[in-house]
């Protein structure tokens, strides 16, 4: 959102757990990433991070300031942890360790589960579609940015048959003219690709 | 919340997944409460529908507008639903099943899990705690109502020793104080009663 923004920022690469050090864990007791470091003022959890940087910055076009709509748009990135964001922890990560030889008996039932994993989440977004984006905006707020991170490698990685989901689709299609989209997406293709898990395309 | 600040609404206790009807899943679609009917507006997700009612109502005390003070109970709030809140799906579910008789093999395990799994909350809980309530305010923000939501019934139900942890059982006693408190926990108190659930404290 920030190279959308066209704001100044550096990027760390942190890899946890090799890269937590007591440092880092003042940061962020977690242990995870995002962190953000503004200043001396220091914050994580990704969606709180990018309604922070949207109220910081004046982006209403991200994060509406209007009561209703801003709901909206709370409602989705609260839903996202128990929903859409599971595509990390359950499909991604028990992918990568099972291509290392290194998934645990859950991971690797995870595996098994993939499909039904993200139809669940899936099969709710279809219905939350009422407006071309997901917290019912005319325009990508950082819902649709939360959201589509967790979609797009899926996307890649070719595990789910997103055509059945008209709604779903139309919008990921559409996410794809958010500025920059394949600069940022061409970091993320070149990790799976590494890891192994972006497969060629289907014909 | 709504009872502290004094405001006019009419509670409907829904209980899925048996009073879900068609019309409740168009309310919201995923089957579970809280949800919230104003006007026509409505909408899902219990930590959204908290700041959309304070920012509705000017309550600035419990849902700060100032930029960074805001963030930090973002943050808490996006936190919470891969921490605290499992005290529910995780723990409080488990042994209401397990009563029952009709726990699966995965719920089983997570009665046997009980303290690991309260434990991980609360050890970065007990980080978070840098000011007298979680989100670094010196008075009871929508953090802290929902964060005591899930603590408060762990308590009552006497599954887990919150006296290991100063800053943490000395903000319980602080919530405590919480207009209405009595009276809110009174309901959850009969709740898990009813459930054989509510052990007579220890000595």
């Amino acid at each position: 959102m920030a190279t959308v923004k066209g704001v100044d920022y550096e990027l760390v690469v942190t890899r946890p757990p090799k890269d937590v050090t007591p440092a880092f864990l003042k940061m962020n007791p977690n242990g995870l990433v995002p962190v953000l470091q503004d200043g001396d003022f220091i914050m994580f959890e990704g969606n709180a991070i990018m309604t922070y940087l949207a109220d910081k910055n004046g982006w209403k076009d991200v994060y509406p300031t209007e009561l209703k709509a801003r709901a909206k748009v709370n409602e989705y990135l609260h839903w996202h942890h128990t929903h859409a964001r599971l595509g990390t922890p359950q499909v991604l990560v028990p992918l990568i360790m099972e291509g290392a030889g290194k998934a645990s008996p859950a991971q690797l039932e995870m595996v098994q589960n993939t499909e039904v994993t993200i139809a669940k989440s899936v099969d709710i977004m279809e219905k939350l579609f009422v407006k071309p984006y997901i917290a019912q905006s005319t325009q990508p707020t950082v819902a649709d940015y939360a959201c589509y991170c967790e979609m797009d490698q899926l996307e890649i990685m070719d595990v789910f048959d997103f055509t059945k989901y008209p709604k779903t689709s139309n919008w990921m299609k559409r996410m794809k003219d958010v500025p920059f989209h394949d600069e940022i997406r061409a970091t993320l293709n070149e990790f799976l690709t590494k890891m192994n898990l972006n497969p060629a395309p289907k014909k």
